[in-house]
């Protein structure tokens, strides 16, 4: 079963929409499909709501979180909503088909002025989703909101100052923090996750609890080398090219130098190593 | 009970000795108990040798480890080598003190050079030794000599590439990376952690499996951010600032607005990441 509410007039309103650093397409959404099926164990692992919970997802995209929430979950009662019309008529589609009896409301609408009463979830749930938005305290401080009393807040988020590889390289290290820079300027934190504790704690949380959940990717790991390393980590630095360049942050020569040097942690002898972070706090 | 091996005449010559980029100072000692007793817990689980076993641990230093590793293995024949004399009666006097009863061979001598027979030993344990030698693939080999078909090699190492906290700064970073340079000059690697599954399979062992095991202290976690983050981190970068004054890496002032905004991480509202990797593999 699924259902939609209705966004207010202002929900896709500019200002957020256009902050989202990692672009639209069909091949980003494929691209992050990908990334939550290798990294869905790691992430999902300690979550998992009684059946009948009222839980909110909140910045749902594609979808790509939404279906394992629902398999770790089953019988919850979701809202999974997105700022993004496209993403959730995209998301809509992979729970249709991945978990056509979940009890899905959808809802687009910015997370910000969600339009439900004080207290209307059991638990809130957001993933990769702070780390585009200008204001995460005040993100935060709006889902608080719903929460009811004693509910739960789960957030994760990846921090891009955690990758380091074999072997070293100064110009894949560049062109990761043009990822960081462009992120930025977008209003965005592409090196939030180390940040969850202060900032659930200034959002009004208690009982913060932050753990890393870390991807080490070496020659024992294939299956995580080319999903998690190349198919993840290496394509969305590589997605930013046109951006950096248009940005004047780097040349061809050198991004492309950049991006090459990286590779190299995904081939034989090369290892990769990233940290996400998982935090669950409770409305006081 | 205690017993003392020979040391051939070259065991402390000059070009290993002076390549312990962390100082022999009493403090230094002292640094090393605490950072071992914060970490025992998560350096050590997993690692227990049967009763009985033959093992060896290269590099012992002041026993730091030692004493965890017979605490965690009750009944071992234990061979504990080094190649400082005065770490190894530091070493001695914290055993005495804290493992009475074990069995311990003590021996003076360089990991390179052992001069024990081919396959002496059932297992071998290493910790916070490959970063300090120039050629850490020749020290593994070395060390494979001396194990048997079949026994197991345990090597734990940290990386400095990997230390990450809130609030960023670049000044604390560029004091940190002064480290990973002294101790590159040294001849040893700061940044070695990342490489042990590479570095192992090219000294001719198998099985090779290399998981991170991560420090991440917040405001949760105040023993760890005193222990680790303040007691053992800070004060290791710390500890080279005459070294890297005298090497004309940085000014007093730099040096020293670098640590002040490092120590930022272990004040309420900072966080801090530090990764280790633990390596497993077997002799073929």
């Amino acid at each position: 079963m699924t259902t939609e509410t209705t966004a207010p007039a202002d929900a896709a309103a500019p200002g957020h929409h256009h902050d989202y650093v990692h672009g639209y397409s069909e091949t980003e959404a494929q691209r992050l499909g990908d990334q939550a099926d290798t990294l869905a164990e790691l992430l999902h692992a300690g979550t998992a709501y009684p059946a009948g919970s009222r839980v909110l997802e909140a910045g749902c995209g594609v979808g790509a979180q939404t279906v394992h929430l629902l398999a770790a979950s089953p019988g919850v009662r979701l809202t999974a909503a997105d700022l993004s019309a496209q993403s959730l008529a995209q998301a809509r589609a992979r729970v249709a088909a991945q978990a056509p009896t979940a009890d899905v409301t959808w809802h687009h609408g910015d997370l910000h002025r969600l339009p439900f009463p004080d207290g209307s979830f059991d638990h809130v749930f957001l993933c990769f989703v702070l780390e585009h938005l200008p204001d995460p305290t005040a993100g935060l401080a709006a889902l608080r909101r719903v929460l009811r009393p004693g509910g739960t807040i789960t957030v994760i988020e990846g921090d891009h100052g955690s990758a380091f590889f074999h072997p070293e390289s100064p110009a894949a290290r560049r062109t990761i923090d043009h990822l960081v820079r462009l992120q930025a300027r977008a209003g965005g934190d592409g090196l939030l996750g180390r940040r969850l504790h202060p900032l659930l704690t200034s959002a009004g949380f208690a009982r913060v609890s932050v753990r890393p959940r870390t991807v080490f990717a070496d020659d024992a790991r294939p299956a995580l080398v080319e999903g998690f390393t190349r198919r993840t980590f290496v394509a969305m630095v590589e997605s930013v090219r046109a951006e950096a360049l248009a940005a004047g942050l780097t040349t061809p020569e050198a991004f492309d130098r950049g991006i090459a040097e990286l590779r190299r942690a995904a081939e034989p002898g090369g290892t990769f190593h990233y940290t996400f972070f998982k935090a669950v706090a409770v409305r006081p």
